[in-house]
């Protein structure tokens, strides 16, 4: 498998993350957010992608399928599966994150938070922008998706940058975690247009 | 609900597709295809999402899932929910998906076709070409995508125009169909980068 030029990684949060009433949750891991956000992970060339969860039998349970599918009946059967899910790491915290990207990549990742409303506070940063940072090679980004109802205050309030939310031609945004994931890393590290000029 | 400028259309097709060894076959439907999918769809403002397969009773099942989210528990529960659901429809054939967008629009829409390959004789599109028809209102634009190992031959051969496979930096491109619906569409339909500049 090979890299993105710049260190991208992500994490999806289970919590703290808020219900639709603003209020503190833990969400459930899906076997389907580890599934396809890996696949979407390795498509772009992230080089971790950390499930955060403070629940130690969901830990467990992302270990399970990864072994699975990196080592057992499901590695023979499927092997780009199996490449997809190297890129998968288990987190109780965000700060847990935050660490081991650090020991990877020997200096501190930039955290750039996602969300589907505008939240104040955190500094704001463009597709675009992030996109050349990323190009140009500059320090490892950590972007920072949250289930539910979205991050929790305080992971906002930690982040040193916020990305605008996904919007099409309409009012209408409600994109599973699973697409928005899959739209961020696009905009940030996809192909330029291929067929540009046909 | 409000609507694209351009009269965009998607289909998923499971059948007729191809497996991994190129043989026709006709995949499942999943409820996680209908429910991301129609979201993702809503979100960027596509007048219809029809679900293409040959099998009756795979069709009822759609129609059972629409309905119960559209007009039974699941639409007092969650709203916006019931709203993507009223892009979602049902055929038997792709013929078929194209004949109802030919009542629908007075016109018949313009068959682009998706590939996670580079198949020879379909006409290729560039993104930013197709995403300046659509801005700029012409024909309505039925994009299709394949479930399994994509579409089968005479799918592919039946499409007025092809769009690239997704590619980020690194060889590998296993998106899930969900994750590629929501890249094609955002490149096609997405806002302009809303912190460009910032």
């Amino acid at each position: 498998m090979g890299e993105a030029p710049g260190a991208a990684y992500l994490a999806l949060v289970h919590g703290p993350v808020v219900n639709k009433h603003g209020a503190p949750i833990t969400t459930a891991v899906t076997g389907l957010n580890v599934h396809d956000i890996a696949r979407t992970a390795a498509t772009y060339g992230a080089r971790g992608y950390y499930l955060v969860t403070p629940l130690e039998a969901q830990r467990r349970l992302v270990a399970r399928i990864t072994a699975h599918w990196r080592e057992g009946h499901g590695a023979a059967y499927n092997l780009t599966r199996r490449d997809a899910l190297e890129v998968v790491h288990v987190a109780a915290t965000l700060e847990d994150a935050v660490r081991d990207v650090t020991a990877r990549e020997g200096r501190p990742p930039r955290l750039v938070a996602t969300s589907a409303r505008r939240p104040k506070g955190t500094a704001p940063i463009s597709y675009a922008r992030l996109r050349e940072a990323l190009k140009a090679g500059g320090p490892p980004v950590l972007v920072v998706f949250g289930t539910g109802w979205g991050l929790a205050p305080e992971a906002l309030a930690r982040a040193d940058a916020l990305l605008p939310p996904i919007h099409g031609p309409v009012p209408y945004n409600h994109l599973a975690v699973r697409a928005a994931v899959a739209v961020v890393l696009d905009r940030l590290l996809g192909e330029d247009d291929p067929g540009a000029g046909t």
